[in-house]
């Protein structure tokens, strides 16, 4: 067996992930709508051999509009551009299955899987906020329990229509006149409580069978739909501990549910902001946090805890009733990330969004390299993650000094691999793809996870057991 | 002024719009899904000086597939990865204002039109069909009236969002620690009969304001909304005489709709079969006429007419009988069309096959580079068209042939530019991007459009007047 190695994800957003990061005089405050910027930023994560990199996405516009970058290229679109830039590294867009169509985006997504060769990755998402509903004809978000079922419908049906051609159903017999073979398409002729879907996808089944499935909501609902369906979990932790406890808990629910546990990568979020010594490391923090407008932060703060405006006092904690997680129609899991972090330190609420204005929620890991690949180490040894998603303070300066510093001491100790391989080199046999020449690694072979079998074909007698990831 | 000069666009389709296509040895059967095929077709058409490129769309998988290339890639997400690979030339998607919402269609726009430096199209649709209807939770496809009420909203709304940052919105004050300009944001608050779209979108405004809007239905309601809407039009014209009613008639209802019929541009589809003499160019038609397989061109002749299978002998003339364009909630002005062609020159159904083969519709001009070229000017010289809509019927040699010896004759004539120009020449004002340096022009200058005006922004006293096209 190869040895197990660490993955590592780029989470890319506009000038960094810090809220006061666009006001360094190093950054570019126009660079959301720059492409030139995540060609940057999609370059030098590969040159970190990354797995992968992730936009994250909502359907509105922000209400913070004058404290901070708001709208951004689409997602898709953006990482279909990325896609032609980039020769290796996967490209996840986040997708919502409240306010979306399935046959409108499983086209898409299989689109870019073609286009990019095999690198699509899609982080689903139900969407929260009353904000995106009100832009599709809703008045109010749809509960909790109901964007997770429809979900599962949406999953349900998109898997349908990208099994809907069998890989080799285009015969291209030119003497014949004959281009398709009718009997290799299976149109889902699905009618549920949310969609209603009768015939195939327009697009042939894609390099990966479809993209990679990624999920982020770490709530009761949330971890239930990452058994079923996700191969890759986003996830904020704050403590080791707490990390360990949400990796067990997954793959213990992943196996329940009928699946490898192997197959479904757990992926926590850390923000690391480096310095050559701890001092520096630091300083760096605190410039950051020198620029933070507090006012903003704490109506944004009473805004997550659902609580009127001037309810928080900002060198006071927070209240002591605050109410229940399962009161919580919007993103509950963070909510209640939000309260714990700031119950088990004492935090102020000062000190509270100094923490949250860097990683909103996830691990900020302040020091030397050395130091932050410590941490990555030890959580990844210790039952905690099978890798990373890396959310840089500042962007591109934050992931060139990842890039520069920390990689290479995690390739040293054997965790982080050195090149992009060419094809099926982590153990996993590339179902059916044998001989077709594609060089490249898909996004799906370099997290150590088997093409999807399709649905609607029986694998031969004596063939290996196709997982169904 | 400036000369009048022919606009170009340069319409893909897999191997060719010729249905037989596919059949020649020099035809590549999965084209369709390969970025490299579409990256060079478009590569010949800015060879060519084209204004634009242009993919058609359905969000269904046609019933045909065992007989011809079916499937392709979504045309936002292949335009995206073209937008990369050229620098030029227009990016014309089309896409579905039945089956999308605008808040997510408005964005993707938006997006593709950043990445691109201003060279996105709409082509809007409303989509003829009951498999369509299917894909998306109907049993029917929706009354050809409610589809044009629908697009009437649809359009009216992104219209809104793309409005809804002014051009100056971003204020980037680092020091203050103020970003934008809430005054500057202008939320639609729309509630209307089939769309509610409360919120700003999350996209700045793009170069060109928003894409330029493209339509491509003749039939009574297609030509209402494309008076009121559109900027440039494709239209299936099969003589001179009925291209210059057409012409004749948008310009007025444009103009009767309190337009510029400057500002609307007419661009019939012709299919160029290209030979070194006329015998040799009638000879390319007959090879492509060879490799058409009549009886699937009958069942596909009784789908259009609405007729029962097995009404059509291949050697007799349509029946007397047809019901009226009124009565047919499909696609009404192909429908007309092809029954007036049939009448006209008094064709056989196989004789009507294969003149539909090449063009489903659509001129098809077989000769010499000369005699296209002739014909191209007639057309564009006695009121009839703006430009033309190319299509070739085989891909990318038919492309290539006219970019070779067609283009060289236009240009030589003074109708077609010889290069692609920096910003601006063509008559038009870029409204407020004096001074951005963007070196090259956007697709709506290049057709000679204004850059519209944002219908939130007061032109200030003494500016000219912004026309809203």
């Amino acid at each position: 067996m190869t040895r197990r190695r660490l993955h590592l994800n780029a989470f890319l957003m506009n000038t960094g992930h810090h809220e006061a990061s666009w006001r360094l005089p190093e950054s570019d405050p126009y660079a959301h709508v720059e492409l030139g910027h995540y060609v940057r930023l999609a370059r030098i994560a590969e040159r970190g051999t990354f797995d992968s990199l992730f936009l994250a996405d909502g359907p509105q516009l922000w209400s913070n509009f004058a404290q901070r970058p708001a709208g951004a290229l689409e997602p898709l679109t953006l990482l279909t551009a990325l896609a032609t830039a980039t020769e290796h590294i996967g490209l996840i867009a986040t997708a919502s299955t409240s306010y979306n169509s399935p046959y409108n985006l499983a086209r898409k997504f299989a689109s870019l899987d073609i286009i990019s060769g095999g690198r699509a990755g899609w982080n689903i998402v139900t969407t929260a906020g009353a904000e995106a509903a009100r832009n599709f004809g809703l008045d109010a978000e749809p509960a909790h329990a109901e964007r997770y079922a429809r979900a599962a419908e949406f999953l349900d049906v998109a898997l349908k229509l990208w099994d809907s051609w069998e890989d080799d159903a285009i015969v291209a017999d030119k003497a014949a006149g004959v281009w398709g073979d009718d009997t290799k398409i299976h149109p889902p002729r699905h009618r549920g409580k949310y969609f209603g879907v009768e015939g195939a996808l327009n697009v042939p089944r894609s390099p990966q069978g479809y993209p990679l499935l990624v999920q982020a909501g770490s709530s009761k609902d949330g971890k239930a739909f990452a058994a079923r369906y996700a191969e890759a979990v986003f996830t904020a932790q704050q403590t080791l501990k707490d990390a360990q406890d949400f990796y067990a808990d997954l793959k213990s629910l992943t196996a329940a549910a009928g699946r490898n546990p192997d197959h479904i990568k757990v992926l926590p979020g850390i923000v690391p902001v480096i310095g050559s010594t701890q001092a520096e490391a630091r300083a760096n923090e605190q410039v950051l946090e020198d620029h933070i407008v507090y006012t903003h932060g704490v109506a944004r703060l009473e805004s997550l805890l659902q609580l009127p405006a001037g309810t928080l006092e900002l060198d006071g904690l927070l209240p002591a009733d605050l109410p229940p997680e399962s009161s919580i129609e919007g993103a509950r899991s963070r909510y209640t990330l939000v309260v714990e972090l700031a119950r088990r330190e004492r935090l102020t609420v000062r000190q509270l969004i100094g923490r949250l204005g860097g990683g909103r929620g996830h691990l900020t890991f302040t020091g030397t390299p050395e130091q932050v690949a410590d941490a990555i180490e030890e959580w990844f040894t210790l039952g905690a993650a099978d890798g990373f998603n890396i959310m840089p303070a500042v962007l591109p300066s934050g992931l060139d000094a990842f890039v520069d510093h920390v990689v290479p001491i995690l390739r040293t100790r054997g965790l982080l691999r050195t090149a992009y391989d060419g094809t099926g080199s982590e153990g996993t046999e590339l179902e059916g793809a044998g001989g077709t020449g594609r060089p490249r690694q898909t996004l799906r072979e370099r997290y150590g996870l088997p093409r999807p079998a399709n649905q609607y074909v029986t694998p031969a007698p004596g063939s290996p057991a196709l997982a169904r990831v």
